[in-house]
């Protein structure tokens, strides 16, 4: 199962950091891009950029997230960049999150399991994120690709955005937010998909900008591993990670993506891989004082 | 604004119906795919199934919505399958609608929006479906696209299938739904962006199959159009539409995929543009019967 295999990643490199690949043209430095520059409109000059980060990244981070809308707008051209991109991070031995927030009602959401789960799928990833808005039904197609072929899903529970809480954190009649009843439900769908470290193939997606219902969230839902977006250019410092683990260290994945691979932006530098490996063992080590329990 | 386009292009042709391009390459019939084979694992063939079915069509249907699951599902080549068959669409002066349910936090909805929404997207559409769990940042920057070029969204309220009502249906601390929650905002976020027709830029999704719901959305939401999944394959008759509709037959247009694009299957024939033309004028006499305010 892909759940054992990410949580066995993470412990080799000691190190629970998803590289995010939300790659926009902009981001890459100009005689790169130009030395790179191919038909397409930046395509090929970001697929370049994202190789050269995987392959220097390699020996530091287990696992890669990549954001499909930065190459849906780039066309078809970035469609196969997207595709490219997961072909290169799967040559490398990193776990692959597909981070395209899909849902649809039960036919529909077949067709995009079908897409980043299935066997043969176009952008075969380990992982895809999934909004559960249209509820099991909608959840479901994904869930029987996961069960079939041991890959996973991270389906939202509490968005790290400032307006997530709008409709997430309503109060319902029962007494809990809308967000709990997310959270029941996906702990529900991966009871029967549970890998020998604990954890389920369907994981949640969790901000990391929330620490209190990030940390009340991790005691509710102890088989569920958590994706944590938030850490970084958005804004949560590392201890506000801490009560997302659990015991041993393990139980979620740190995303960060602006912050690695616009550290030369940062530096004012080129050296694009030079400047995210340097962030990405600073951001390690940021994360490995709050988690003793990751420690060798 | 596309919104008036929209509205006009109903009553100019009488017809309140969305041709759903929902196409699997199993629809189109063998001795076509084969004529049209090309490279890419059937993208060819759909492509040219959708463009007779959208020349054969353009005289009984004014508007078409393309569900992306089915276009992304065949990799690169059926993304650029999916630009094909919009800008085919627009040329025959079809309303587009982009069906792809995206969501994300604000900077990505921004990436999404400019995929579908933005000047020079690579599919470029009237009008995109967005998944609304994200809140109203996650959302802002599609507004702020409608805005900008005059395009509109369709966000989801209450969803078609089964479980829609899972999550949706939960009674909130105040006594309303998590959908009528949802729907208040839709309603505020149209609120700036409303056409001569009365009609916003920020329209609904609103399941079929949900007929009280549906009609009491209607009264509660009375500047926002609606968008309705769940007519025939999915089972919801006409009479339980109407409700949807404004007293002048207006304010809705009813989503038909299955039951038009495999309409030759039913009818146990090869001719597919003819038996979708001959389904798409039975639900037009269909979907008359119960909004008299729509004939002449």
């Amino acid at each position: 199962m892909r759940i054992d295999r990410l949580i066995e990643a993470i412990r080799e490199l000691r190190n629970p950091t998803a590289l995010g690949l939300d790659t926009r043209i902009e981001y890459v430095p100009e005689p790169f891009a130009r030395a790179h520059a191919g038909e397409g409109g930046g395509a090929a000059a970001v697929l370049a950029f994202n190789r050269e980060l995987l392959r220097a990244l390699r020996d530091i981070i287990p696992c890669v997230k990549i954001q499909a809308a930065y190459y849906e707008m780039m066309g078809a051209g970035g469609m196969a960049c997207l595709g490219d991109t997961m072909e290169e991070a799967r040559r490398l031995g990193y776990v692959v999150i597909a981070d395209a927030k899909r849902g649809d009602i039960g036919p529909t959401a077949e067709a995009y399991s079908s897409a980043y789960l299935g066997s043969g799928a176009p952008y075969a990833s380990d992982f895809l994120t999934v909004n559960p808005y249209f509820g099991t039904d909608g959840v479901s197609p994904f869930i029987s690709d996961c069960g079939r072929t041991g890959r996973g899903i991270f389906a939202l529970v509490k968005t790290s955005n400032k307006s997530g809480g709008e409709f997430q954190d309503i109060l319902c009649a029962d007494g809990r937010t809308v967000y709990e009843h997310v959270a029941e439900r996906v702990s529900e769908w991966g009871s029967g998909l549970i890998g020998h470290n604990g954890y389920s193939s369907v994981g949640a997606v969790v901000g990391a900008t929330y620490p209190e219902q990030g940390a009340e969230l991790r005691k509710k839902m102890p088989h569920t591993f958590f994706l944590l977006p938030g850490y970084g250019a958005q804004g949560a410092p590392a201890s506000h990670l801490a009560g997302c683990f659990d015991g041993d260290g393990s139980g979620a994945i740190v995303a960060a993506s602006r912050s690695i691979i616009r550290a030369h932006r940062t530096a004012g530098t080129d050296d694009f891989a030079s400047a995210a490996r340097e962030e990405a063992i600073r951001m390690r080590a940021d994360l490995m004082r709050v988690l003793p329990g990751l420690a060798p």
